[in-house]
């Protein structure tokens, strides 16, 4: 496996101002065509720091990646440490900075020379097009080493790195297979649960590496095997869907939201909420996808009491005599969702969230769902701060939306 | 200022399969007490690549923190490479190994022999208390640089280097006086605007350094002079506050769903939203905060056109004529969520997300607020992704409940 280091470069990320999500991007990316990131390093915007940084890491690497700097202000200095770090001059490449100013008359943006520091690359760079934004990024080649530097606004970064750094990197490695890959997205099983009912597996199939990566409720389930063992790694596949079933519910990078967006969608079917402890997440949830006012009726958020009554339904004795934090309560949101909205389901959720709660009862959640002429709860003790309880009974909701619709379809 | 370097280990961090968090909120913690971060590294779980690192960083940083790789499986390999690097043994700890165990029999869980590779240490460590989970973290002293060496999970990792690691360092660094640090939230002014306001100030003051931190609709104006300069600073602090006057919303880490919940408590007001393109995002945000029930009395997620007219009572004819965006809309979804939810305020939302949308007009945004007998609306031009378009929403949405406050209170 060919080896690369990933280099973050920012003041604000060396004081902690906002988290480096690039070097994650760079390193998933790169993971995916077989390339392994053995360092991430971060240093601030300071000439002789990235340039050190840069020689040593030159020659030890076969792949440098680096983000940051690249902006038109004097802060930004990456293109001069690059080139004090390869024992190049900068040049002006005029062509960069037609294309500059290009942006920026078309913008109706005043260019200022300023800008035209951006338009400078160390000798022999070859220039990566931006286009989300005006700093062109580079890759330089020394010492069996291949240097891309991008910027560092992340959807910049994203765009370039796709665009011009894979393609390039895929020619480099054209001679390596990467690893094969499988990727599981599992719901409603522990960590040890989960290992558990597949540890047969695990055994049988010591080529295949296995490993948990749990997010918020949900286990991703990774298979990764060497190119030359595909027969086997497609065997594991198979026991492994046969074993964990319909506790999978979707392959890659498949979303719980996505996947009951598409299931309803598919079978013509609209979907209506009642939040209580989630105060709205289920609906942003759902409408984070663009297209889901195609299955998605509304929703109400009954924080209060009173609104579970009034715009629900929900009879005052049964809150008064079982507090709102009830299954029948659940049920009767659920319904009353599905019929205010003038949906085929109905999603309802109450539960105390913490920090305090009735009796101790942090965490305790049912979860209800209304058809036509039929509504069911359940039940869910969920463990964590506010936050995460609040974010694991979303989870638990949509899977019980999914969970029904499987057995509706089938 | 003391130079610190930050350590964070983990193969899911090298592959890019989650973003390291951890490096930033150290890096802000070290900050705040005056002790700068120069370099953040990354590695995986690997002994020699983690020894090697350490072993380069010992003699060049006074202070290193890392964090990763104490769990109780063969992958975590800290100790061990901590250990080597220090030219240490590792050695049994009693008292830490009994600490263990006692957690596992309270919480019932299973004590594995495994477990008891977490009572291990290198020789004369100090052992730092893990008050949220089992692996202990633990502080070595090598050639005047002082090694934390805290848990991977970040809620477990915040609360060790806050209760552990600060107070020790605080000591370390007890000569050095920290710089002076003022923070305001502003939002209703752009990066350009905003610096455009106040230059003179910063012109007037040119021993405080400003710095502007845009942050999803919201910018945080940090200014920081050194400790002599203490009169300078509350001087140019009283200039600030004077020239940005009500665009400030806070100081420190105000949030604006903390500033309007404590404005509707104190006022003892309630606010009921309607919420179209926002989807719940609004009602969400409202509940994160705990006790948020005594002033949110719910909301309802209009996001069909029959919800508006069926809940809300928008009229047919006007969703018809004008359609969903727009600015009559805007008002009458807010008095019907108030009227509905029989609440002080009501707040509406509703607009073009994208990236599909009427007329081209992604972006395009009504805000609505309605109190006893009037109502009024805002329109906002947002730009950006849907994700960035909803939650500029949801801030200009809330600032838009902060100003009318403001404006009766005073």
């Amino acid at each position: 496996m060919i080896e690369a280091a990933v280099l973050t470069i920012g003041d604000e990320l060396i004081r902690g101002e906002i988290v480096d999500t690039n070097s994650a991007s760079i390193a998933s990316c790169l993971q995916q065509i077989g390339i392994g990131v053995k360092k991430c390093l971060t240093v601030g915007d300071d000439t002789a720091e990235i340039a050190e940084t840069l020689e040593q890491l030159i020659g030890s690497y076969r792949i440098i990646v680096a983000s940051g700097g690249l902006g038109p202000t004097g802060d930004d200095i990456t293109r001069e440490a690059v080139a004090r770090a390869l024992g190049r001059e900068l040049v002006y490449n005029e062509e960069a900075a037609a294309k500059i100013e290009k942006i920026f008359t078309r913008r109706n943006i005043k260019f200022t020379t300023n800008n035209f520091r951006q338009a400078y690359f160390p000798e022999g760079a070859e220039i990566l097009n931006n286009e989300r934004g005006t700093a062109p990024g580079f890759k330089c080649q020394q010492d069996n080493t291949s240097i891309y530097i991008l910027p560092g606004v992340p959807d910049e970064m994203e765009r370039m790195l796709a665009a011009e750094v894979l393609p390039d990197l895929q020619k480099l490695n054209s001679g390596i297979r990467p690893l094969l890959l499988a990727r599981y997205q599992v719901i409603g099983l522990g960590e040890a649960e989960l290992e558990d009912r597949i540890k047969k597996i695990i055994k049988d199939y010591s080529s295949v590496h296995f490993s948990f990566l749990p997010r918020g409720g949900v286990i991703e389930v990774k298979l990764t095997c060497s190119p030359e063992k595909e027969n086997l790694l497609s065997r594991a596949e198979k026991e492994i869907e046969r074993k964990l079933s319909s506790y999978i519910f979707g392959r890659g990078d498949a979303t719980l939201t996505g996947k009951i967006g598409k299931m309803l969608k598919n079978t013509s079917r609209t979907i209506a909420t009642a939040e209580s402890i989630t105060g709205g997440l289920l609906g942003k949830r759902l409408t984070d996808r663009a297209g889901s006012s195609e299955y998605f009726a509304g929703g109400v958020i009954s924080y209060s009491g009173e609104s579970k009554i009034k715009l629900l339904g929900v009879p005052r004795e049964l809150l008064a005599t079982r507090g709102a934090v009830d299954s029948e309560v659940a049920e009767l949101m659920a319904r009353g969702a599905r019929e205010l909205l003038a949906a085929d389901i109905g999603l309802a959720v109450t539960g105390y969230a913490g920090p305090e709660a009735v009796g101790n009862n942090v965490g305790l959640v049912f979860g209800g769902l209304a058809v036509e002429g039929r509504q069911y709860s359940v039940r869910w003790n969920l463990t964590g701060d506010r936050k995460r309880i609040r974010w694991l009974t979303s989870q638990f909701a949509f899977n019980l939306v999914r969970k029904h619709l499987l057995e509706e379809i089938t």
